[in-house]
């Protein structure tokens, strides 16, 4: 395996984090890369779910993956033996990336050729959702061991996801996980989320969830040559 | 069921934390009161440890809880099933609780005649671990679901407890979680880190948990009286 390149990124302390995501989403769309940005608590399987996202997708597009953590380079390493791109980010102890950082991270990735950038940001359903990152799309997961309750603890993550996927379901037996309810609490905090049942262990639900990230990469990609 | 107070937490900016939390450990040990912060990734079964070792613990000891959130009473309507004192705390958005919010929670929970106080911090790896909360004793739960390496990941956190609690260990069959492994990785971070695998589903491991926390007590209340 080739070693993995690990990133110490430097802090920033910009005057206005939104406006910088934004020019960093919109350099994003000119390029035609599709940039997602996937947040959850630690252990909720971010990793795993790259992985079979990967699976499905690597032979129809050009993947590039961002692994951010506190410490560790052990989530780069299980994505660069999926074959593609992949750096390790190193947060000096930040809870969360900032569109710069996430900037200094598509730079050392490289980001030419590309079709989809995945940031896995740090593990923690709090900060990353306050910090824009000039992502396209944000994407939380929900485990099922974590339980049905975490939307209404934790509100404004599942407010500023596009996406949802609840995880683990192959788990489902032996939790006391109740769907509907997740499903509810889900969409009270953001009427529009997309939620996707899947397992990344079993590999159940990737397809539609492949599809949808399909379907907005090809919408990026009207919008590029429209 | 009773109505549970719920106290919304002024942030604070203290110069000090540290002096302050300092002041607070200071302060309960004089009133003999044993302060636990308890810390984990959303979902990792805080609220179901506490209702636990509560279970196990009241008939001897007299017990307080905190329970702090960004948003919902969830937690602290449960923990009052158990029929002992509790309160809910939002932290206004805040990922963390410093030694000033505790007090602010001590003062509304009412901590007179109490032996044990728990706080049920929010739920992230990474932010409360960063800021002493005046706590006796640091506790973190780690979920066999999150998997085995997390104290690789969340460094700071398995550095700052005195104990870590394994918990969900009767889901062990269906995860990839070494237990060796996970023991191996908190030790590296905190050599004298208690380590007890439970499950508060079943029940299993807490005799040896409760056992921790009574010699703790039995401690501060010997160091009060000596």
């Amino acid at each position: 395996m080739d070693r993995i390149d690990i990133i110490e990124l430097k802090e920033t302390k910009l005057a206005d984090n939104d406006a910088d995501a934004r020019s960093l989403r919109e350099e994003m769309r000119r390029k035609g890369i599709l940039y997602v940005n996937l947040m959850s608590s630690p252990g909720s399987g971010k990793t795993s779910v790259l992985m079979q996202t990967i699976r499905h997708l690597k032979s129809t597009h050009r993947i590039g993956v961002m692994e951010a953590d506190i410490d560790s380079a052990v989530d780069a390493e299980r994505i660069a033996q999926t074959g593609v791109k992949a750096v390790q980010l190193h947060t000096g102890g930040m809870c969360h990336l900032d569109a710069d950082m996430s900037r200094q991270g598509l730079r050392a990735l490289g980001d030419d050729g590309l079709d989809l950038v995945f940031l896995e940001n740090v593990g923690n359903l709090v900060c990353p959702a306050e910090f824009d990152t000039g992502a396209a799309l944000n994407v939380a997961i929900l485990a099922v061991p974590e339980g049905d309750d975490k939307p209404l603890k934790y509100p404004l993550m599942f407010r500023v996801c596009d996406a949802v996927l609840i995880n683990k379901m192959d788990s489902l037996p032996i939790f006391d996980f109740r769907l509907e309810k997740a499903r509810e609490a889900i969409l009270r905090r953001n009427p529009r989320a997309q939620i996707f049942p899947v397992s990344a262990r079993t590999g159940e639900g990737f397809g539609p969830w492949c599809e949808f990230l399909n379907v907005q990469f090809e919408q990026l990609r009207g919008e590029q040559n429209g």
